[in-house]
């Protein structure tokens, strides 16, 4: 129906016949001449309609903001002045011939051009929302994305294989979405949280390496930026260790960051543990970018008369650490109030501060209503560990080792965010030695920090049954860009003892394995080879890449916060005959 | 951990060391010396162990089929009149240095050789069924089919997009799978049967081209070879009409069997209306191999003393249609019989016949039990309208048309296996002209041939609403390859108007189209562009060009026809607080 896409008539096409087909972006009249934008998904062009063809002109002159047409018309170059070099084919104007309506247009819900529509809005007029340049590029991104890993996976003899969706529950996960049984009255499929019991099957299967990009879902309570489905790129092979999946994987993300985005991340990325990032960060995925530290200083505190840093201090479990915020002196009063409230929602009980005016000058150069509770030589010491220079501000955070760096990794961020201390553009980092296992106080029991398959640093069976649980280490290594954690993998247990010992490490019964991971245990009784994987969230990667400010506007049909898509009105009530189908009743909620 | 897989090691190695993972395929001591089989995904691979190398042959000794080892060592010439061709890697042989032991492995509970294994064994075990060579390889045909098809739409400019998982039901279709809602009691999402309505919600975006390789899901009772949940290749266009569409997925599908199977299909497919497939096959996926066509004999039966083809012959709705076979005289009364008892599941009440010795000796050169009732002028005339020549057979199919074309359909397709009279190894068809509605004698009312969104060939809401509903004829086409559906599509209505007068004609109301389809007919509203497309279903196709015996052999981990997954027991009972946080109960079946 066209011979060319409306972005694509540049002056490589001067002086020839051409048919569009597009969608009216604006129309004006002017000097007894009308204009038409007419925009495709490859961008906008002018089109002209002269009174002497005067059938095309009463056409164009009828049509509204978001009309259909298909033009024939001819390519030339716009007069003098009127060029628009915004656009790639700003030179040149159509002269048309012909004008076809292939479909009218209601009055749009919203100007496309309206960059101040409410969400909801939106997502309810979906087909319109997706019409903006902007949101097309979004969805072309990821088009590029998934393109470039099937191409990178596919020459690197992975196979793509698809491993279902209708399921098994998982136990020792998130909450499962079900899907009731009409065969089986009573029982229920789960949809996949991932497909990582599936893909270590594969492996046991003699795939040698399997990827997918797949849906996974999980029913909890959405947080901003969650949504029940998402998708994920999952990945495993067998016969590689954590430093050659790590080694690959990076080299995929390089090309793809170069390829997508033209980006040039470093030729190899950093390494962290664990333990390294929290004592430095707080957080185990710390944005490089910013170039502030947590700095412990308990040793210097723990004899001070200052309960509020000497309990931590003395504490076990507790921490006092710094952050020195260069160029912090200035903040106000009411700043610093407002990171005391920020901070409090981590849980943090205060935020003492030192601002640093004149660090050469003794206690007389700081200002801090902490200063009368500390010793000069402690606070010379602190001083000298943070590094303080004239103009900086030290937080501090004083508590539990959770709270303290929870609140304080947050601060960080923030305060990179609105100090505009953000450095460089793309920072990469693996973080590795992952603790096996992780304390949960509500329900006093360890969970699995990754999940129960990750294999264990130590081969030993033995010696991961008689170590103090918090000591075990992990062969587990996250991806971080930029604070975000881009995917995460690990070696998986490939021996059934070890997997046996997990568990009951983790306070699962040989019954309780048998019942939940009977089909696991057993396929590792025969013959499964050493393997591992990572697996990495696409709708927070595209986000990034993009540019784009939630992972909702990298989705074409994302859900809200309460998993309602405003377009279809799902979820929906259903008639008595498909539940009574289901072998299910609606259980009404209880008033009162 | 490897330097190569075995099935790569070659002359082309001779005398370098290399290092193999893999799963002991076979274990054989001769002369002292032991060799081992290692297996992995790319192959089969001689491994020698010599006494004299003390520690690695002991390991080797104790080795088991499927232990997994990692062999270091060097490739020489296997010695003369050793070598083994059928193997890539038969020439050569591994000299051990070293072994480890990777994992062990128990007794497997069948052997991967053993091609009798039962499917229900194949299915639990599934981890060791997917390490036979022939399985892995239907794998690795999906991945290149999978691969191919995102090289070829990504070059085409079609953006791969997702569409979700979690949507609302579908009215018009089959039955959908259903997820209850946590978050808002007594609602479900459904699980796309297709991303149908989200893929022309794409096309209204101005996204113009888009694919998907997307799962969908029916709770339909499984017929054989069918599943729960499929996948299919789903696109979707803009400005593009069925001429355009259908000639660039037939150059995808050419190029695909060429490249994945080596196939070369002819450079244009036949195109044939519906009509004239049921006409001349009885079915409108006909299998062109197959040299037999149904030719109607009805005009010359109505005047027949005989019932049993007058009264179809005088019914508009009957047909007396004969299938000549050739060379079919020599069948057994025997066959003829278990042929008759065939055509009885498609609901015909016999089987009549004419055996063809010498057509040139009038009716002393045929056998048949029905010449008695045949005046000899209508026999010389059924003799020359089908071309029977000797040695033939003429079977006859007299009833309603729909029993006679299901019978024969099925009968023509058996007996070209049976009597092995298939020519040609790959024949694709595009069927086109479907008619618009399809009654349905149980609900008395009509149905969408292929959905409601399906655009008819006459662009006239008034011609549509005064037209015979079953005069009506859709844009709509169905590839077909060996008589197999490989996909279908059409062009959509893109105007509100035509899609009320279609709901209209289906007897859906104006309020039932509001509360079913109101996003729809909303979206169309706003601008929506001429569009259409086509699914094709991934499983058949693979199947098809791997040789597969059935899909699930195509599939890593299918379901049973009652719809279980035999490894990992899905679906299964949960407990009661899952139940209750999604607002549902079990109804337990009724006794009695």
């Amino acid at each position: 129906m066209r011979t060319h896409y409306c972005g694509d008539v540049t002056e490589a096409l001067l002086d020839q016949d051409v048919e569009i087909c597009g969608w009216v972006h604006r129309r004006r009249d002017h000097g007894g001449v009308i204009f038409i934008d007419l925009r495709d998904r490859e961008g906008r062009l002018q089109v002209v309609f002269d009174p002497d063809r005067e059938e095309a002109f009463a056409s164009a002159d009828r049509a509204r903001p978001e009309w259909v047409l298909r033009i024939t018309g001819r390519v030339r170059r716009r007069p003098a002045g009127t060029a628009n070099n915004n656009l790639g084919s700003g030179q040149v104007e159509v002269l048309a011939h012909e004008i076809e309506v292939l479909n009218e247009a209601k009055t749009p819900p919203f100007q496309l051009d309206d960059t101040d529509v409410g969400e909801d809005v939106r997502l309810r007029h979906r087909y319109m929302d997706l019409r903006r340049p902007a949101m097309q590029q979004h969805l072309v991104t990821r088009a590029r994305v998934t393109s470039f890993m099937h191409r990178f996976l596919d020459g690197y003899g992975f196979l793509d294989i698809e491993t279902p969706m209708l399921t098994r529950a998982t136990p020792e996960g998130a909450r499962d979405f079900l899907v009731p049984s009409r065969l089986h009255a009573g029982s229920f499929y789960a949809l996949p949280q991932s497909p990582q019991l599936f893909k270590q099957l594969l492996m046991m299967s003699g795939l040698d390496r399997y990827y997918q990009i797949v849906r996974c879902f999980r029913d909890e309570d959405l947080r901003a930026d969650r949504q029940p489905e998402f998708t994920q790129l999952d990945v495993e092979t067998s016969f590689m260790d954590e430093g050659e999946i790590t080694e690959l994987m990076e080299q995929m993300v390089r090309e793809l960051m170069h390829d997508v985005a033209g980006v040039n991340l470093p030729d190899s990325f950093p390494r962290m543990t664990y333990d390294e990032a929290i004592e430095r960060f707080g957080i185990d995925r710390p944005d490089l970018r910013i170039p502030m530290e947590l700095v412990t200083v308990s040793d210097l505190l723990t004899d001070v008369d200052f309960k509020v840093f000497a309990g931590p201090a003395r504490d076990p479990r507790g921490r006092v650490a710094a952050l020195r915020v260069p160029g912090g002196a200035s903040l106000t009063r009411k700043q610093i109030d407002e990171y005391t409230d920020f901070v409090g929602r981590y849980g943090a009980k205060g935020l003492a501060y030192i601002k640093v005016n004149d660090p050469t000058a003794g206690v007389e150069g700081l200002q801090s209503p902490i200063l009368k509770f500390l010793p000069e030589s402690v606070v010379t010491d602190i001083l000298a560990r943070t590094g303080a220079a004239a103009g900086d501000l030290i937080f501090f955070g004083a508590d539990r080792a959770k709270v303290v760096n929870e609140s304080l990794a947050a601060l960080r961020v923030r305060l990179g965010h609105d100090l505009e201390l953000i450095e460089g553009e793309w920072r990469p980092l693996w973080v590795v030695d992952f603790p096996m296992f992780e304390y949960d106080e509500d329900d006093g029991r360890y969970y699995a920090l990754h999940h129960p398959f990750t294999a264990p640093k130590t081969d030993s069976v033995e010696a991961l049954k008689a170590a103090d649980p918090e000591s075990l280490v992990s062969r587990a290594y996250d991806l971080v860009l930029n604070g975000t954690e881009l995917g995460g993998g690990s070696i998986r247990i490939h021996r059934p003892e070890m997997q046996w010992a997990v568990f009951e490490r983790l306070g699962i019964d040989a019954e309780a394995a048998q019942e939940k991971f009977g089909f696991l245990l057993e396929a590792l009784e025969y013959g499964a080879p050493p393997h591992g994987g990572i697996a990495f969230g696409l709708d927070r990667l595209v986000m990034l890449i993009a540019g784009a400010g939630s992972i909702r506007d990298v989705m074409a049909f994302p859900k809200t916060q309460t998993g309602t898509c405003l377009l279809t009105d799902a979820p929906a009530g259903v008639d008595n005959q498909a539940l009574d189908d289901l072998h299910i009743r609606v259980r009404r909620p209880q008033k009162g």
